[in-house]
């Protein structure tokens, strides 16, 4: 019976993670990124894959009332004595549909590209799309990676990402999958879905060679940062009960909410 | 170094619960309560205090669109394939303010009563409770199990509370000075805060001299079912779209989102 | 843009819960598995969905030191004055291997035995039995229900659960089904793998018509109350730190830690 | 009723963060560390600020199997299709104990060192200690940041900390004050408790005068990439079951467990 990590070991006098003393060789030398790529691989990232792991952490941080950041505010509304409830409410909806929906992208471009290789031409990019697209339909599974709610022409986001993504040489064969589905699906299918976040961030992890868990995985650190952001400006600017006040207010059959403030002992 | 619990112990032919052979002596004699009762006392409740975990089992059960079922639904809109996601993300709002706050209560009623019997006049629960709201008032501490945004007029719920208290014999000193303190919130400092849930749960707790922890223990336990139902209700009729939707609508710099549905793969 | 739940409403002098008013027509009235029923199904439970129900709560609800009983005692080590973190951690682990697959073998019965009536003769059933293993094979996906690391000739709790089961009129097809898929696995794959707690839950619920997400749901209910109680216990005997230390003393590069409790402030 | 956060706007072709296009100004230009404080702040951080931002998040990474490791590994064995769910476990223990308790830390210091000047004498600093010492023992309050189950001779991180602190011009009061009271401990009190991790954070954050909070977020944020890694060892190396074996085994009642792997279908 082993049980044991190579991630790291404890004496009363050393503490070290993948064999390097954290005291000596670690702290104050390594950055964050840094310190996810020894952690995770035993080994230092090159500079692009900081510049890209910045980028996927940066993109997954925030941007305004998301699901996870109304779950967050909510459970603060409960608990404010226990902030990592609430940031743990906020990651648990990191699944298939959000923000974790990247390592099913990913897995999806690693499968569908490996026919191809960084040189194949556009006809067989698109052939192998074709396939990719009607094998999902057969299944009745649903597509990754395109359509919005919102940016329905297209997320504002990609084209930097694909930028970013060609900068640092990670835009081969699985970014160039990845525009292949959503143009056939609008050519070929009649389905005008554009690339979303999800389907960046996938292609580049595809690119990058990681492991497509980790794509969820930096979803899920660069979200815990926005999280906390917006339980600091909770405490300031509360907006918990009021949201609370706004749903049940949809339904005529609820009374409107007196408000909270005014009614404390 | 020991590592044991009292809680139960498996074999390849036998479990027991307490001591019991779950097989032969606990499943299918034993309902919900009786279990509770015996995984965490190793005694069987008695009729009336089986009565008492019925009544506040189902008081937490779920009463509409809360914070935490609200949150719920939003993490079920991310991650689908994962019930326990949505069910934890629903429970972890359970603390000082909502759902927990029972907790609470039942501290603040067995320090306050101590000097009292239940034979005590009403002037003596009076001064009670007079002494215990001027101690939060000069520690700046809220006051919990009194107040709610909706229930101003007071809760339609505590009179059953009450009623069912006093039938099972748990209406006495806790119950007394819980009712007080709010008399003495309206009277003497002119606040109308009558008794919330909170205050209704944790004075049955103070009442059946039962670990205030397990105030907040049975509320979870109560909420997980609510939850459970929210989901079911949420994967059938969804609302977790459009209570994002809701949200940023509320914020004029925010584009309206169009429907989901019409613009998936 | 309509947001709003069937299960409550709430006014100031009024909750309904499926219609009915909480305070005088359910409260002190519903014991704890009719509000489960109400707040789901809108309809009260029969008497032998009622048995069927406490059986399953109470096999969820505990057997000693669990993944989840661990999870929870270690993150009650951490943040004690957070029960319901504890309660989340716990429960988070009802995925797709423990506890949360009774869901799956649920889907999985009901799917096989479609074919089936509950007259079928044995022959049918095992056929029906064996086209499933095949396919599960075939597919390399693996088989719930089944095969247990400690009660490796059978789990003592399936006896019991099929008894009860036949003693309220539930033990058709999908029991049959699933009895069957362990006797094909020990006789055509030579894999003596007898049901786990799973398969007979799943079974139970496949019998009842219900939901399979409820099994899931069921489970994590019942499993609420035995992290509740394991965490009562936590309290007044620790194993966080002792869990902890003999972890870290599997690894001889760790060194064996000094009692905490000698060394706090 | 307004619900809106500062934080971020959407709209189709629009996506701001505190102002700035996230498309535009910050993809490809900002770090994780910029962004962490764009977004939590609206203001770039100074070169010193992201170099305790760093070390802070480098810091709370990872070392080994802690108990919020143990957590998500034993969580991930049961629900190994939700990461999201594993992290979030793992969080759930950074409350006041454990890696929460750096926000403790803070605000006994900032409230603590409010009297004292960076110019302070070491005598007057021990003052404000002892005093603070004796507060806490008159409240039989417990001192966070003081004292620790392995490093009892003192925690090897602690000289690394104050010295990348001194570098980069926040060693002050609070770190003073921090050391100080493990002074007065020891040679007042007679107990030798040195600095644990959270007195050096905790004296870091009141030195950089930011919000008590984030010494939890960070710690929050910087810790789920720690639990990443670890889940992506758990898939190769599982550690889980043999965990969840060694547990059971510390009790005789229990029998030894079968492998798993040798027993599934």
């Amino acid at each position: 019976m082993t049980v044991k990590t190579d991630i790291g070991t404890t004496t009363p006098d050393r503490i070290t993670v993948r064999g390097k003393n954290i005291s000596t060789e670690i702290l104050g030398q390594f950055d964050f990124v840094d310190m996810i790529w020894w952690t995770t691989f035993a080994r230092m990232p090159e500079q692009r894959e900081k510049n890209m792991a910045n980028l996927v952490l940066v993109m997954a941080t925030d941007h305004g009332l998301t699901p996870s950041a109304i779950s967050a505010r909510l459970t603060y509304l409960g608990a404010p004595e226990a902030l990592q409830g609430a940031v743990a409410a906020g990651l648990l909806g990191a699944g298939s549909v959000f923000l974790g929906s990247a390592q099913n992208v990913t897995e999806m471009l690693v499968r569908g590209a490996a026919p191809l290789t960084d040189e194949a031409s556009d006809a067989q990019v698109r052939e192998c799309a074709r396939a990719l697209v009607q094998e999902f339909r057969d299944a009745r599974r649903p597509l990754s990676g395109v359509g919005h709610p919102i940016h329905i022409d297209g997320d504002p986001r990609i084209p930097t990402l694909a930028a970013v993504s060609r900068d640092n040489g990670y835009y081969g064969r699985h970014w160039r999958l990845m525009e292949a589905i959503a143009a056939v699906l609008r050519e070929d299918f009649g389905r005008p879905l554009p690339l979303n976040a999800a389907g960046g961030v996938g292609a580049i992890f595809a690119e990058m060679g990681l492991d497509p868990l980790l794509a969820r995985g930096l979803g899920l650190i660069g979200r815990s940062a926005g999280l906390v952001a917006h339980i600091l400006e909770e405490r300031e600017s509360p907006t918990g009960q009021q949201i609370w006040d706004l749903v049940l207010a949809q339904d005529p059959r609820n009374a409107l909410p007196v408000r909270q403030g005014a009614r404390r002992a």
